[in-house]
């Protein structure tokens, strides 16, 4: 998916909202685990439900490799049902030497058929630019996460700036923002104004919105630029919203607050 | 497996070898591709072949993933195969949030029969913790690597030292030298010096040796310490040493090589 549609899908729904796909199976409503892949049936549904209120989905393979090779399975079977018309993220914050890396540009983007993958900047450049070299693929590149750990490295000094800004500026330099953008937690809202200054053009994949507690609104009013410029990930707060056989329906509902309140943003 | 369980396999093999099973399916011999399962037949062979020469075998999940689940299949058949008398590590340098960084412990440490993983450490203390909590596993965090971009963050200089030295000291009051080691690169033996200075104590995973150019005298004389403290990773050199049907023999004989040279510094 070009930046163009996806500026395009953002417009048309007037929603910027990804939804996560972190389906663990001792969260999932019980009357599903009788299925034959209960981790899909619940995708499935989720999906079915949220699909006209979100641009994007986000499967964090954590969730699934805690299943071997049946989660896996199921992984694949939840990109493969995403309509074709949103953006399949796979969640997976990977990071090898060149070599490796190439096998996991081809595990995501060949063998499974996701759209954008999470990479971790730690190993530097060769273990980035082979996802790059993916025509219409997004490589999204860990920038500023939202958790309590980002303080250890992240955000300590690095030459004249946080370790996070010399990653944001070096990282800019190896892809354009046709096919690159970087994960900001939103639980930093205070950081945005700096960070676009780095990088204008940018996407970002905003985690930290809901069960994190970061602010929808200071977000949108601080990162957004002239292409929007931002998906905001909801995970647990969408997908968890009720645990009975109205799941789903609730999970809906919730994406589809999230989408009135983006639309009024944009 | 213990840290005394692991110091006795070195001191009786001689050899503190670590097999890096990277099994890439368009490089193992066409005569294994009629086998029902190419990447399982051919680590089958290996692992016979090299395991009275080795301590460790190190599966590099990317060359598994690229075949989606059943190259996870074949990854699960490969860690069962391997005897309980050898470390099995997962060489899958996951990181994420703490919620999540559990799922992997889980599908590494549980579901899979792995006794170590790598984990990337940019995401801090949130995302290392879940993985020390599991008594008799080792988690593996990545100090300094063997790959070109080393440079461009790693070796940045963050505080008064570099990033991957506020990596091996902030990490190092994470765990304990029980259940916590490093990967240090092989390809960079001048830095070893102050490498042992800073964790004087840890076991240190080292890749680099063989394909990469490191030299694997100079790395133990400056890397050992009175409990060895060194797994040395090679994966290419040794597993695809031949490629027809001898190239189990020629793996073991490139192993027991390895394993002479390793004696004479022990």
């Amino acid at each position: 998916m070009t930046r163009a549609q996806l500026t395009g899908q953002i417009r048309d729904k007037k929603s910027y909202l990804c939804v996560g796909l972190d389906t663990d199976s001792t969260k999932i409503p019980p009357h599903l685990l009788s299925a034959p892949d209960p981790l899909f049936e619940f995708n499935r549904q989720i999906i079915d439900a949220t699909k006209d209120y979100c641009v994007a989905y986000k499967i964090n393979t954590a969730f699934y490799e805690s299943s071997g090779a049946k989660g896996w399975e199921s992984m694949e079977r939840a990109v493969n049902y995403i309509p074709s018309t949103h953006l399949k993220i796979a969640d997976a914050k990977r990071g090898d030497i060149g070599n490796t890396a190439s096998q996991y540009a081809k595990a995501f983007f060949e063998t499974l058929a996701f759209d954008a993958l999470t990479v971790a900047p730690y190993m530097g450049e060769d273990s980035v630019k082979p996802f790059l070299e993916y025509k219409d693929k997004w490589t999204i590149v860990l920038g500023l996460t939202s958790n309590p750990g980002a303080r250890d490295f992240e955000l300590q000094r690095a030459g004249d700036g946080y370790l996070y800004e010399k990653v944001l500026t070096t990282v800019a330099g190896w892809g354009t923002p046709e096919n690159l953008m970087f994960v900001i937690g939103a639980t930093k809202p205070e950081w945005f104004d700096s960070i676009r200054r780095l990088t204008p053009d940018h996407f970002y994949l905003v985690p930290g919105v809901g069960s994190q507690g970061g602010s929808l609104e200071e977000i949108s009013r601080k990162a957004m630029n002239k292409d929007i410029g931002l998906l905001v990930n909801v995970s647990r707060d969408v997908i968890y919203a009720a645990r009975g056989e109205d799941f789903a329906e609730a999970a809906g509902a919730k994406a589809r607050g999230y989408r009135e309140e983006m639309s009024g943003y944009l």
